[in-house]
């Protein structure tokens, strides 16, 4: 973006568009309404989920010190930043590089890395890596080792000197089965397995789970949740009725008004698309381009002014807010603070 | 990502991923057949579809002079590298700040704006922009003002002592007609409004066009083709049979093998997704997560083996290299240069 004014003497209309702008409100709100179900260390925050240490230092404050992170790169942030004191990296890494990097973090904090093979052990273990998960395959078709595989591998682990703290598993397929009570009792099978697997590797952890399975856990052996969306939310995991609303949203200017439709300059760069369009309150979207998006009113009638600044609600925030490199905070109409989205890359 | 081996030491497969790679006699070969349909000032690449003025350099070593942007951001960016003489904001911007900024850049280029609206005139003079183009649609449903009302804007652009160097469209919605007969007669319909408009509007440029449609403006009015995707190209315009080759890729690591499928370090918050899914070349892709593609062979026999590097290629190329900071120059094996992606943000 371009330069902007000073944030506390900003309001919204002075932000240089696209811009994120998140109500610091609803965020805590988020924040406190799932660490009053998760508390401390029941929750393992993902902070893939907005790439922002400033962010997480709200959920550090709220009583959760464990966090996850998908890449090497927001772990290294997030201990350079010095937020959290036991970082998990719920994601396999070969690159010698940055599993170094990793390991030199261990002078700040703790930190654990997940495996699911020969190779990602002796990757870890050659680098200096001190902790692992070992990651089970618990029915998505992504990473994890098979159940039969997972006592295993704890040994070789444990051979090469890695402390094994305990398992970990993703049931991302089951995120979005649109019917509670079947959600429930899936997550409650694909769980069995971590329960299963906890025994044969051994350790305490059992890390697990997300933003839309938060509340399904009791009865299982999962011991920490790894929720991310949680915080910010998006229009995917709104059709869930969860208890969290949205608290951030691509604010857009109308650039263009034509007799049967509006433009605003927040296009596909702005916003993460692999869920689809993004939202606009009582307006239509038609579609959206590089730089824009082409809407109109559900009622036809009142059309938007050039000029006019709109909040557009993104389908899927995790890639939406590694789009931008800036996220604005706003209390109503005054832009409160700038946090910078510094765990962007790899 | 993290810090990375000097450039002409370094072996693609020292690179951490994943990793933009551009392959420099493709590029360069794309490059060369648009200047020989395009030469000069005939044609005007879009600089949104790379984002890197070290790319448009290589694109004005081959004789262009004028280029397209579609953020002030990509504009000030290409003044600040000195590449272009005559840079044209093709969007419409309402932020004085930003319009401030690309005036200030019109002491060491030549600056054009396009403008649609009594308030986008009265932003750009206000701002002291010198230039402008009248933006009218073509048919596609985004900016751009009416024919009919066009001749009016050039009349109060005029008034505000802005310099009305003619007109411009975008035809965006013909560019992926699949029968190629059929997609030259909808062009030259289109065109045929840009036509009556310069002559109502006055000035010397009629500027349009896409790489879909990059051979279809003989006998048309338009005198400057404004085409990106052909320098990198995507899966989506290949479908077309264009005489450009791919010439990108974001290179990933195999970092889990299943008995049925694999996984690698590629994810959507390294790929445009807004055309669909990327392709692996002999492979089935199944599904993009995050940080992550699950994929099979297409002979489900021949698995990929974990530490292997793959070249993805992006459905979109345009948001795929805005989520990157570099582009890797290769030849053959061997990592030439890093571009930076300098172009990024608004």
């Amino acid at each position: 973006m371009g330069s902007s004014p000073t944030a506390g003497t900003m309001e919204i209309s002075d932000l240089p568009t696209p811009a994120v702008v998140i109500d610091l409100a609803v965020l805590r709100d988020n924040i406190t309404r799932m660490a009053t179900v998760h508390p401390g260390t029941r929750l393992r925050p993902h902070v893939k989920a907005h790439k922002c240490t400033s962010l997480a230092r709200l959920q550090q404050d709220a009583g959760h010190t464990a966090f996850t992170c998908a890449t090497p790169r927001e772990l290294i942030g997030m201990a350079t930043a010095g937020v959290g004191t036991d970082l998990l990296l719920a994601n396999e890494v070969l690159d010698p590089q940055r599993l170094s990097q990793m390991a030199h973090a261990q002078n700040t904090t703790q930190v654990t890395v997940a495996v699911d093979s020969q190779d990602t052990i002796r990757a870890a273990a050659h680098a200096g890596i001190k902790n692992v998960l070992i990651d089970v395959n618990v029915g998505l078709p992504r990473c994890g080792c098979s159940i039969d595989d997972a006592p295993r591998l704890a040994d070789q682990a444990r051979s090469h000197g890695l402390e094994v703290r305990g398992v970990m598993g993703y049931e991302g397929h089951l995120m979005m089965i649109a019917d509670k009570q079947e959600r429930r009792e899936k997550v409650r099978e694909a769980m069995q397995i971590l329960a299963d697997a906890i025994l044969r590797v051994g350790g305490d952890i059992v890390s697990a789970g997300g933003t839309g399975t938060f509340d399904m856990y009791d009865g299982t052996a999962v011991n920490e949740v790894q929720t991310g969306s949680y915080a910010l939310m998006d229009t995917y995991y709104s059709q869930l009725g969860l208890p969290f609303r949205q608290a951030m949203w691509v604010l857009g200017t109308v650039i263009s008004v034509s007799p049967e439709w509006a433009v605003i300059d927040v296009g596909l760069k702005a916003l993460g698309m692999d869920h689809g369009d993004p939202s606009i309150d009582q307006h239509k979207v038609w579609f959206c381009s590089d730089e824009h998006i082409t809407f109109s009113p559900s009622d036809r009638v009142t059309f938007p002014n050039i000029g006019d600044q709109m909040r557009i609600t993104p389908a899927h925030i995790d890639p939406t807010m590694s789009m931008h490199s800036t996220a604005f905070v706003v209390d109503g109409d005054a832009v409160i603070d700038q946090w910078p989205i510094d765990l962007r890359g790899w």
